[in-house]
């Protein structure tokens, strides 16, 4: 069926348009003047239309809670304190472990429902809260099943190196062994994850144990993340230029050398300025980045500990007003670039004929309102692969 | 019609109580063990149930949007080259100016929708992008008509020292003359504010300026609040400590000696920590307001410059992670302290028999909840005065 768009105001995130037309989940034609016949008509009355937002980095595969540590951080509790009463990432772990796949794939459910009304039409997931062969598994069959049974597209992301967890407390090199022996042929055989991402970071896997993890993922076929340079500039940045992963994470810390390598690699900035905000840490230099030809995506980092929030426009507007960047370049961050740093750059985050008919209609007449009037959900119409999946009230 | 809350799994803002029975728009009754029967009954089905929020301190009776300065100053333009270019504040009081009373009241309405939504149920707000006898009558008529016509209550705040408006430019004492001897009178004739506010603050109106607003402004019987210390601590927290005004707003800059003249003037204090988030500012030291025994409520500020956002849930988990104020404290800076910025202690921002029957069932299980799941909205069903006003898909 024929889906045309019509009366666009704006068109962001591609050539000027005045109307637009799906047809087989692709855009088949974009255009001004009289518009072409469809058999469904939308008429955006003279409001913005963008590319589907492509969240490019997300947890959202997991078990429980952790709001019961805030009081005891209000308390002045540290990392330590709150690990010693259970809680942390650890407890995560714990709940995940819990949970069978089908438990697991109806909370997640009711994340893409939310993320669809909000005019994500893609979300990457990442496993890291199983740290064990089975659970693992299931999240990454949970983010596949995700991508299969609902409109939310998934890009999945396997991350065993996320913690060393606690069967191998002291031994973070035996657990290094054990991802690169077992863990990760078995994530290979299973077929779900695309990417291996590591958490590179002091107190983590330093950068040999890190560099072991993703030459041995490169090896066996996937495509290379780090999270890096979240609180130290220990190497990260310049491990993913060497390795020419396809993104790198957080980058809260990273300094010249490291903006280099990921300029010369060709490695895409996945900026997280929520988890800034929630953490009241700083905030990534992304201005310094695009300046020096960085590629910069932005996203949620949803997750139960540094950011249980899974509104990417409240990022939209963090990364205009906190990362100085112009709208047009946070729009490229959560579409275009965001595409770019899951490697679907050709077919998604763009809206061109041939690309995939993922689009949202906003209540907003430009760019500049999507950095601007933050905590209303501004979404009206979501659109993937040419239907529409979410109308607002 | 009696309406019957079952089930509550926690309740916040009153004694603890299982059920609770709303009759004639008031809490008739508190409980645990056995309901009583009631023609209406909510299952709460173990959830959070609190105070309905109150927002005591907005200016969302305003024309026109400032989305297009953002570019601006992502760019680097300051202040004086926004104004130039036609934008700030001035922008505003044209586009307020052109609405005429239907219009200006059908926007807010939207407003009102939105804010109910998120679980407000009584909100404050000002005037003052009028400027001019007319327009801020017209503000006032629709702060008090939103009141009227729909379920959101409304507390109205004349605010008419602002800004000096471009036709007393450059003669601030005679806008304060006309304020004292034209504006105030014919605002106390209208009937509809019950506060007088002013912007007491470096380049608007200095301390003596603001003191002969307030003093007149008491004189007619208003009740005096007080825009102070947003950027640099000129005495107007002492001033509202001396005159006794009911609440001071921002509180950025405060000092040691500004805390106690409010906390000895029993002057509440407005914190706004969505406009330090979208501006960049510092937050204000609540978390050292608290302990000095200063009452301390959380708003929103929504207006199109320097908040455009009327989402409190936002406030919530700022003031928690961002001020370091505990759950329970920013539960009481969103109702019971926020009653008492606009006078009605007495009647809402509490849970107990005779209270007005205001009241939120969250889809959270605790009020730590609401401080950490931030941008989703989590208010499930939302009560003014013992009637059903929102409930969520």
């Amino acid at each position: 069926m024929r889906l045309l768009i019509k009366n666009i105001g704006a068109l962001e995130g591609g050539e000027s348009a005045e109307w637009l037309l799906c047809d087989g989940g692709l855009i088949s034609a974009m255009g001004s003047g009289e518009p072409p016949a469809a058999e469904r008509e939308l008429d955006a009355r003279g409001a913005l239309v963008t590319p589907g937002l492509i969240d490019c980095h997300t947890h959202m595969a997991f078990g429980g809670w952790r709001q019961r540590e805030i009081p005891m951080k209000i308390g002045g509790a540290g990392y330590l304190d709150i690990l010693a009463a259970g809680g942390g990432i650890l407890d995560t772990v714990r709940h995940t472990r819990a949970l069978s796949e089908s438990e697991l794939l109806e909370r997640t459910r009711g994340f893409a429902r939310e993320m669809l009304a909000q005019g994500v039409t893609t979300v990457e997931g990442k496993s890291g809260y199983g740290l064990d062969t089975e659970t693992e598994l299931r999240q990454l069959a949970v983010m596949h099943r995700l991508g299969e049974e609902t409109p939310l597209e998934t890009a999945v992301t396997f991350r065993g190196a996320h913690a060393v967890p606690p069967e191998y407390a002291g031994r973070a090199d035996d657990y290094v062994d054990f991802l690169c022996g077992e863990l990760l042929p078995a994530v290979r055989e299973q077929g779900y994850a695309e990417f291996c991402d590591v958490f590179c970071e002091t107190g983590v896997f330093d950068v040999p144990q890190s560099r072991r993890v993703l030459e041995r993922a490169r090896e066996l076929g996937f495509r290379l993340k780090i999270h890096a340079d979240e609180i130290d500039a220990i190497g990260g940045a310049q491990l993913a230029g060497e390795l020419g992963a396809i993104s790198a994470e957080h980058l809260i810390a990273t300094d010249e050398r490291g903006m280099e390598a990921l300029a010369a690699g060709g490695v895409t900035a996945v900026l997280l300025p929520s988890t800034s905000l929630y953490l009241g840490k700083s905030f990534a230099r992304a201005r310094d980045m695009a300046e020096r030809g960085v590629r910069v995506a932005v996203a949620t980092d949803f997750n139960p500990g540094s950011c249980p929030s899974l509104n990417i426009q409240l990022c939209i507007m963090l990364a205009c007003q906190r990362y100085r960047l112009f709208p047009r370049e946070v729009l490229a961050a959560v579409t275009e670039n965001a595409a770019a740093a899951i490697g679907r750059e050709g077919r998604i985050g763009r809206l061109a004929p041939g690309m995939q008919a993922d689009i949202v209609i906003w209540n907003a007449p430009d760019i500049d309102t999507l950095c601007y009037r933050f905590g209303s959900n501004l979404a009206k119409t979501v659109i993937k692969k040419g239907e529409i999946v979410h109308e607002a009230d």
